[in-house]
């Protein structure tokens, strides 16, 4: 079968490999669509980061040439003994994190704090193949209302219902987004579905400043024309944002997290800051507010994010800017996700 | 009667001023002990910060000359109209945060967010005089139990329980506390009040790490002498602190609590931080810890401070360096705060 492989950096390649067999406890399924994750661009830019290359990963026990892809669903077309929940024909999504359960944190309900924490499509084979062999632990049904675009979404949106979770989102909370990209986008969404009294984004590219309108924004700000903690102040008597999800990754979005925010409000950090920032922690806490940082999601939180997605409370398809074929997954995909096009991109799906 | 009077910046003085009269709803107040805190140096140094020099303050009507101090104690002498709950002889600590009750952080319980909050001792007269009027609402009655040295100690140590609750204190925590100035002391004995399984503090100056050793540090480490986030780790199988109380203030603190907190652990900031920090936020997301910033308290902690003290749970009689007069404020109390003598002062209380 074709699967998109990992040789570390920006080795990576389609090649032909044997279809894979389930054994006891595994579920083969046959994908329909993956996404392309911004840590699947960042493996191919400057890795290996996550990827195992030089040791066996500690819980799978795979290293490089992995195949990618861990935003994924399909239908089970095999599963070997012991699997009790699974059967041949369920259409899935996989929730990617293999936790050991039996560290201080999976014991404490903090799995994706896991000393050992292997995740399918990095530290296994994932979704970018025609299939996959995955443990029954990681499998979830789709709802009958879900697509299997919907499946692939299943994964970035709960790092969104994480980051509600994470920053004690509540009905009528006026909301900030800094960021329109999928994960920006998302958690907008996800925020209005919470109860949110206003979502407002912050973003400076005109395809994402008209997406996120597309997609309910209460409201997009560019700050580019202006300064917008002073157009969000105005809109809240003065108060400003209750909680402030920063999805953009640069230090200046943390700059304007603070300033959008309210006394007393909470900073959610989703974004990856690659760049160390020039903080005033005084100005923070002359205002009293909190920076919760945010990685992955836990467990349940899957689970939600199907039912959103399936609910129609969270949508996905206007999010996807192309559907690709594998074999082209390096040069429509990473590729353009890398290069000026990405501006123009939203959610890239793959399908073998 | 004699009050030590600010003016704004080092222009501060001992003068003789009429004894304040309670109208309605006011109280006169016996000084026995005021403490000399941070923010009343910081006026002095690099002042005026909180004191209103140029427009009185909204709520409290005063602008400099104000009598400062804002941690004290003594016997109520006189009441004014309408005074329910407080009699002349009442032994009582005032609370000096004054809010507005009406604007939308005080209608939420975040008086100490109140946007027109006004400090007794800072933007009304304190507790540096042979006697204060203070409104009835401020008054605190000392348990039984307290001694006058308590009532003293009881606006700071409130400053401690906020950090508590700000935290999420829990029993069974790992606690690290970075300084062991008086808040941070105070701090580690709440926190030990409070259950944590370990408080361990992390101080440079010898008479501190002393200090520290005598108020019940369940270990004091000198980062000096090597890390401290390695010497944890073992303690921890690990795993680091579950809860970082930053009581220091330089930017190198915030670092250290970043080193020395466990994977999804909480870094609650009290220290004043004046300087900027370059700070790596994905370091704080990569382990998913927080930062909880944390200014003041809520009314309700002044009450509980008083009861820790009483209690014994928190001591403060071996927390306080020298006892001086009102006469010797200026060069026994402030001037040796500023200089080379700070290191060997903790607490200095201050009566008339």
């Amino acid at each position: 079968m074709k699967a998109f492989r990992y040789y570390g950096g920006n080795n990576m390649k389609l090649e032909d490999i044997p279809e894979p067999t389930p054994t006891s406890g595994q579920v083969k399924i046959k994908i329909r669509w993956c996404g392309i994750c911004g840590s699947d661009v960042h493996e191919y830019k400057a890795g290996p980061l996550i990827i195992p290359v030089s040791k066996p990963h500690p819980l799978t026990g795979k290293m490089a040439p992995i195949t990618g892809g861990h935003e994924f669903s399909g239908d089970v077309v095999e599963v070997g003994g012991d699997v009790k929940g699974v059967v041949v024909g369920d259409r899935v999504s996989v929730r990617p994190t293999r936790p050991c359960y039996k560290c201080h944190y999976c014991k404490k309900g903090m799995h994706i704090q896991c000393n050992m924490l292997g995740t399918i499509g990095l530290a296994d084979d994932g979704g970018f193949a025609e299939y996959v062999v995955v443990p029954e632990d990681n499998v979830c049904k789709l709802p009958s209302e879900a697509t299997y675009e919907m499946g692939a979404f299943a994964e970035p949106l709960a790092t969104a219902v994480h980051a509600m979770n994470r920053g004690k989102m509540r009905p009528g909370a006026e909301v900030v987004v800094i960021g329109g990209g999928p994960i920006g986008l998302l958690t907008m969404q996800t925020a209005l579905a919470c109860g949110a009294a206003k979502v407002i984004v912050l973003e400076m590219l005109p395809q994402r400043i008209e997406l996120a309108k597309k997609l309910g924004a209460s409201m997009v700000l560019n700050p580019a024309d202006g300064d917008p903690g002073k157009t969000i102040a105005k809109m809240t008597e003065g108060r400003r944002a209750d909680i402030v999800f920063e999805c953009a990754g640069p230090p200046q979005a943390m700059l304007s997290a603070v300033n959008v925010c309210s006394k007393g409000g909470t900073i959610v950090e989703v974004g990856v800051m690659t760049e160390t920032c020039n903080f005033s922690f005084l100005n923070l806490l002359a205002r009293e507010q909190s920076i919760i940082t945010c990685q992955g999601y836990l467990q349940d939180e899957f689970a939600t994010a199907l039912s959103l997605l399936a609910s129609g409370r969270v949508k996905c398809d206007e999010m996807i800017s192309a559907k690709i074929k594998l074999d082209d997954i390096l040069e429509k995909g990473i590729k353009e996700l890398l290069g000026e096009k990405s501006k123009e991109h939203c959610k890239i799906l793959v399908s073998p």
